[in-house]
């Protein structure tokens, strides 16, 4: 057991404070012989990035990666492999601003960790919300451009389907519009709706909350595990354990709830090489924990940022009634930010449960 | 790692199959001197068991748990008492008809985990769904029981708050009404009319699926932690654990993703004991992954059961298309036996954090 | 974590005590499709079995094992095979003598785990050692019997090497004799003379110790991982949890400590497969935590039996001074019926290593 | 499951090659509010440090490790504390010189993991021994020095007890002679033989064995737990994990498997806190893999240095005879430094086992 460590087989662990010297990640278990270099984890980590338009937190970071060990050179192609030892990635923090900490370090601010930090460890590193702020989430994208290269053929992509009330129009669903706007909106018309009112909340010093969509397509049927290692009980967790996530759902999700078991069911046809068609993909891919060899689908709701302009009640940590504004600096949707995060952490729970079955099983297929 | 393990330190396995000669659990990690008996587990075990009204299968099961070990007789009370060694409980499967399995064995049913399990391990136990059956699930309730009594004045209740397209009226909440009627429902008006509308599905041989709420009060604030331990986390990995869920939430969960930071800040007032009043309780009770010390709230999907009278298209084994009807007993809504099974869940999540949470910091509070 | 837990993909748990109605164990992560069947099991549980000759405990227990669940008929062979689910094995405890406890209730006996348990837990099962009775054991014999068909073309085989003061001649080594004398003796002429010297000690009412060597032939080159999970690391703990185990070594162990680099070095050869040819096997067959393809060696120091009739000085449980004599069956040498124990352990750490490696890296070889 | 990590609880990951750019360690789930700095750990880290007599390999490296997450000022004393979070230590490595590694990189050495890295990854970083080299353990002295602080009252000491065929005197055991001689040695009239025969094995270009002890004293009794999790199971494999470890004992050890019962026995006198007196500690401070409160001990076999200027036979990559000499710096005896590095994982489970036992039962005592 280690609370800072995800996954089993391939397993990773992360440490680091916002404004520590350096945040950084181990990942174990990684297969050897995987082509990995710096640059293909830059290029995850900088759709993470802040400051990238005027929608996401403006703290300048550079975010360079740097791998440490667990990799070498391949004798054959000459370029960078795994080795099948520990790899650790590392960020140094660079916009550690030596601003005045008096207020954050005296406030428990609603919506932050603050209070529960203090309350269980008696102690915390108070600097731009130490471990418990999103800076964490800048490994889980680093060890997620490894996980991604893991199974064979998988491809994992997320998409914000909803900021407030606005949500996409699913009809208009197209991948490639993802890095056309600076939300990774999968509907161009919505995007340039999206554009305007979160404008408005931003300028009010306000934020507001969203939904992430995350697909994995090629992901071979029989990956997962009954019973508490069921696939999308791994992807819950996952999902959830991301800053500011309130809700995961799989497939149809919640909508499942309302209706009945004729409409639900994802009915099958014989396909052509023994398999079966599914004729729908309300299960989202997984059936009895297991993957069904559909695309993986699930979503979670991120809450919005609780720091905003509007002062809100809090209490100091001896005891006083205060007010809380958020001055500087912040995310009016940090729901933007968490698809590179979510796509991560599926990616590490598929390469994960993949090892798994190989282990148990033989390679899948 | 364990497929069929759950918790860190209080841990739980199961093991058996729907129609094998039983169906078992080895709670390990268990503090000692906790007061337990069969009939305290019987009770819980009770609420779960099929046939109890007309809205759940018809299995006559009476589900009797014995405690096979790590119990003994307390020196100075007589009673018997855990005594820290693994907690060995068994139920044996009476109700196993020795009915024809030739059409299940080879056909794979839409949203069973027939295929999947094969798909998998290439064998599996086809009779009434093997280790995929919702029959698991009273190993959990059993494990749950003593879960129960790990946090020192905790209280965990479940209810079922919505049923198909009709959810309660959350003003008429009233917590003694669940034991008043089928469902688990916490409004008496609304039970009543799920009762007429439950019947119309049960005669149509269809299904509906529902939602569930489960709060935990009187969890002392620090448990849980960050970063890939967060007790949200976990309560997420152990609801879509569950046979059927399809989408978990915490406190205002999806709800959260629409809103503004305004109107989701948790404000807080000193209190006279010096922890914070919160003046509301949208983070369910869980900030950074660690709880608050409010009540800890949870919702999660259930699926409408896949086992309907309607035919519907499927595969055999061979590959071939077939159809699908299930004749016989089923659960027209197995939302309503998930309550206690979420219940359980979500007592074994809190019981392993507040053991995690004494082995690192000490006890609490 | 879990303390009554052993392997990590091959995970084995054990629950029961000495004198409760049964004990058992779950064996979850097994590939699927592997022949088992009762018979096979307590083949390997009969070798264990006490009251088998005059050298071990009288105590009569038939040891009939059941499987409970995780298998399944193959439809191609209708033979039983593993269904990749958990299984579960049982063997009811039938000698329950109904004897006086107070006795042992009371005294914290030397050499046995009545005070530890005690101080520990603050209550203990005290009837025949209750959780700490080598009876534990038997169950670790029957997972063993499963792990054993883990590795393809591997051979596990233990022997008593030394009874006392008395070793075999290494030189008269042979495997056939193993199976005859009740010593497990690889050696015809020390088994004889273990024969006289271990009557003498029974008569005495004394007791003594024992070394056991434990040989896995047919291990792929390979298994194991630096630096923690080294297979030597986890061999040498799964030797050390055998109750009574002091010691442990793998290859030439201890005497490596007495010699040259050069005398120690085990130098190698090309071979015709492109693999090298070791000259010698002082390592014992694992490099860096990692085997060689040689055979996996490895020895444990079992201590002599604690209950033995010459009176020794022990303490109350309300804290006096008292005098213990154990009356009735025991064991002269446990190191005997430590040798399937052992051999048990030793499968089981192969068969996890094997699945560890299978899902890191592909199949071996 | 992670390969590279140690402990559950109280849980170490480390990272890095020998000649990679540095080499670290995270420590995950230390309490907080533990006081630590740079310059505690530093000084546990000098005592392992290469080149510091000519009995160790003349390596230059200054082995400073920094503190890159997980402590915090305390508020109160200024000092700097943990924070419950994960602390991550790292340490550059400096002494890698440019050499040329093409002998190395196509040759397999007897007595090193060469081939077996190869076989299993089919990569591997060559320079130095990459990661099957001993400069691993420089992070579990740096995770060991955080470890000593967890269990209060605790005292962990390790000594060197033989070297070769010449074992100390243990009638002439001083503590306060360790640091006092280069060997660690505790008996100053042996450490002067040893300083004269290891000379001459040095100019021999030889390497020779050693056996260390470890002892722990302020051990509370009840740590440790039945049965897989025994105290004395998890020593073992800890002991083994450090390079070149052959073998590992508990108390008497392997002498217990010569000697009878009634001198095995360590008879008990009640003491006047209630708590037993032992008369003598054969076991080692354990019974039933729990500790009786007396000092823990245990004993571990180091091999020779396989490095050595003897030519032996080895092969190439290619599968090719070759002979194999070491050149340039090695140590003569690689025991003396592994002193510091077995008792930094001594300190590591009984850290561990406090808090497994903590979150169980409650605080010891």
């Amino acid at each position: 057991m280690s609370h800072n460590s995800f996954g089993h087989l391939f397993r990773v662990t992360t440490w680091g404070e916002s404004h520590g010297p350096a945040i950084g990640c181990v990942v174990d278990g990684c297969p050897p012989r995987i082509p990995i270099s710096e640059a293909e984890i830059q290029a995850f980590l900088d759709k993470r990035r802040p400051g990238q338009s005027r929608f996401t937190t403006q703290r300048r970071e550079p975010d360079e990666v740097r791998i440490l060990s667990g990799v070498f050179q391949d004798e054959h192609t000459g370029g960078l492999v795994t080795t099948g030892t520990p790899i650790a990635l590392q960020i140094e923090n660079i916009d550690q601003r030596s601003k005045d900490y008096s207020e954050i370090r005296e406030r428990y601010r609603p919506g932050h960790a603050d209070y529960t930090y203090d309350v269980k460890y008696g102690v915390r590193d108070y600097r731009g919300g130490g471990r418990s702020s999103a800076r964490e989430t800048a490994m889980r994208v680093a060890a997620g451009a490894i996980a991604r290269k893991i199974v064979p053929g998988m491809a994992v992509r997320g998409a914000l389907v909803q900021i407030g009330e606005i949500a996409i129009d699913r009809s208009r669903w197209d991948w490639r519009e993802v890095d056309n706007n600076p939300f990774f909106c999968p509907d161009a018309q919505t995007a340039a709706r999206w554009e305007e009112y979160l404008d408005a909340i931003r300028k009010d010093g306000s934020s507001v909350g969203a939904v992430v969509e995350v697909v994995a397509d090629g992901v071979p049927p029989g990956l997962g595990a009954p019973v508490y290692g069921k696939l999308d009980a791994e992807i819950a967790a996952a999902m959830m354990s991301i800053n500011a996530v309130k809700g995961v759902e799989i497939g149809n999700g919640f909508e499942a709830a309302r209706i009945r078991g004729e409409q639900n069911a994802d009915e099958m046809r014989a396909g052509n090489d023994g398999n079966p068609v599914f004729l729908s993909n309300n299960a989202g891919g997984i059936l009895g924990g297991i993957s069904t060899g559909q695309p993986i689908v699930a979503r979670f709701a991120v809450k919005p940022t609780s720091s905003i302009l509007t002062p809100v009640q809090g209490v100091t940590r001896s005891g006083q009634d205060t007010e809380v504004v958020t001055k500087g600096r912040h995310d009016p949707c940090v729901g933007i930010r968490a698809v590179p995060v979510g796509e991560a952490m599926f990616a590490c729970v598929l390469a994960d449960h993949f090892l798994r079955h190989r282990g148990q099983v033989g390679a899948p297929g």
